[in-house]
């Protein structure tokens, strides 16, 4: 069969991360590959009363189509418990619901990006908006970072010298994959710039409530005056990510277009996913669940710094994440960790290598650790692991 | 705020049918406009045990990430309760779960179409497709249709005379908007012909199941060697739509393309919604579920269609769906069934007007009438509320 793809189609690659799940899936395999938030941690209890009660009042309703924005008690929850404390004060009109925010990333490319357009982003950014983002072929344009996120002098450089830029990608907090978080003055310069060049920001944030000391961030698009700044919430590092539901919060006319994507892309997010989880959030207080991801979330990166200090080999770097699931290691000039990885996988232990993270290529010496979905034992047994096979390369 | 969007983004509609469906909702208005199940034949009770098995024996992993292609014993059901009835001997590895057939839809446009290809449909055409395929700027042939379907002679000279054609759209079975079941002979010349221009044909199947008398057509695939025919398949239409539980199945290259796609779109379905569903189908009978849905839709279907030749002007054609969920009505020529709207919505009664289910325009005398999910007085009374409206125009 010769089957005539796509241009799109003919350049798609499955993703490393998502290949690399099914390693994480091996009993025998300690794998700081992932992404995903502990299990241990979901609210299973109160999800069996909150489903019995939404299957009680509401189970027509649930299981029937509904509107493609989402349903508005859900909304409202959004505006109100999420975007307000962001510094974004909203109502349920300004939210349209998504899949995850995966989903947001996609239409984000699909709304802005003509083939040949530029997009902006972090150096390095996260692997799945890449990839959501490569195919509607644009070229990426990387800012380099700093322990206080993208550079904003670096950012404005490029917005001056380029006409095409569609749009700056960003994860202010947290970042996935390097952990770091923006300084409040950048995340505030980056809305002054977005306005002044006329480009949209797509602020990804699936991370801001998960920090581990002191208060959230105030977000980009809480300094946001024209409504050039688009940003992207989920429940999925912070509720269930299983029930896929995010959000954006974006101007009328940038929300319409997100909306009618959405109409053509699957209607709508299920309907009891999301009476599930309006319902959990009215009948219980999300934040203190957040706490209490916080504080295991927090000693599993204590010990993940603590033991990479003492059982790597002296001169490999990592970041010092305040908050979210990721860190980010930095081996010696001349190292490539998607090489180390075979090594590391016959001991059993698992990474994400760096260099995919990088849109155009090159930094062959980074990987990604997560310390989410990994109990402490299994992080210090398997940072050991991998400290032995990198001293094999610092010799 | 002069954002530029990309051009396909400039280019989107909101759906008439979906903004119809906010009319839907007004108490007063009799709709025949959506395309919504009965939500009286739910299963709820079933659902409501199901949903207490799978959050008693699986909660952390259906609230979990999951695999991009979908849990296995849904797919397993799929191959042996779906796909195998309809002809199609495959396994679960055929199978990847999207979000409704809807979401198949948009992916068959972003693997297979570039900017300008040209893609044939059945003329007229589910307006959702439409939709979602115009995004990727095709161009549309139309096929005509009688009453077994897309005429396949007009099909084969399309295929001949046209070089770039990246894909065949059909509903074979209880067409929307139509009504209309393709014979099993053209069915069978559609495989072929695909095999010989290598042109993929996208086969949406929502509707199948729902036939009022007889058993089910084989489905396209069923005649397809070489693996040319992608079958889209859901449970929207026969079990609960809330869910967003649909399928593709396809040779492995091309499910291969499908599942990449997913990935960067929305990395998964709901893992609940997914294991509810699996729970189900593995608890309860389907079939039996979908004898009693044929049960009131026939019976609706009868009530309409009687109604119709009643209260409806003589001159006013309609077809005799044998399954689904609509029927097509054609008023004489010169008429205008989006103008004739505004006058029935002032009745409280409302329909789609068929113009926008033709990709190219024209023919604006027709409009499609849903019958499932309206209860039987009120389809009699909107019925007779609509012969009076177009009774002023055949005067």
């Amino acid at each position: 069969m010769e089957i005539r793809f796509s241009e799109r189609a003919n350049g798609l690659k499955a993703s490393e991360i998502r290949e690399l799940l099914k390693l994480a899936e091996m009993p025998e395999i300690i794998s700081f590959a992932g992404g995903l938030p502990a299990p241990e941690l979901f609210p299973v209890k109160e999800m069996e009363e909150v489903m019995q009660k939404v299957l009680a009042s509401d189970a027509k309703a649930a299981f029937q189509y509904g509107s493609t924005e989402g349903i508005k008690a859900l909304r409202e929850t959004i505006a109100k418990e999420r975007m307000t404390p962001a510094g974004v004060n909203v109502t349920a009109d300004d939210i349209a619901i998504t899949s995850g925010s995966q989903q947001g990333l996609e239409f984000s490319a699909r709304v802005f990006v003509n083939k040949g357009d530029k997009i902006i982003c972090e150096s390095p950014s996260y692997l799945g908006a890449i990839n959501a983002f490569r195919a509607y072929q644009p070229e990426f344009i990387e800012i380099g970072m700093d322990d206080n996120g993208m550079k904003v002098d670096e950012l404005e450089k490029a917005l001056k010298e380029n006409s095409n830029v569609k749009m700056i990608y960003t994860i202010p907090d947290f970042q996935n994959p390097t952990g770091r978080t923006m300084s409040d003055d950048r995340r505030k310069r980056i809305a002054e710039l977005a306005a002044e060049y006329k480009v949209p920001v797509i602020e990804d944030n699936p991370y801001g409530d998960l920090i581990f000391e002191g208060h959230r961030h105030p977000s980009i698009k809480s300094f946001d005056k024209e409504g050039w700044v688009i940003y992207l919430g989920t429940y999925s590092k912070t509720f269930c990510p299983g029930l896929r539901i995010g959000w954006v919060c974006a101007a009328p006319e940038i929300l319409q277009k997100y909306i009618i994507v959405k109409q053509g892309a699957d209607l709508q997010c299920s309907s009891l996913d999301q009476r599930a989880t309006a319902q959990f959030m009215q009948d219980y207080d999300l934040d203190a669940h957040i706490e209490k991801i916080k504080v295991v979330y927090g000693k599993r990166r204590n010990l993940m710094l603590e033991s990479m200090d003492k059982y790597f080999p002296a001169g490999v770097k990592h970041t010092v994440p305040v908050g979210g699931l990721f860190t980010w290691v930095e081996l010696k000039e001349g190292l490539d960790a998607a090489e180390i990885l075979q090594d590391a996988l016959k001991e059993n232990v698992a990474y994400v290598p760096g260099g995919s993270f990088f849109p155009n290529g090159g930094h062959p010496n980074y990987f990604r650790m997560n310390y989410s979905c990994m109990d402490e034992d299994k992080i210090v047994e398997g940072v050991k692991r991998l400290g032995k096979v990198l001293a094999k390369y610092y010799k």
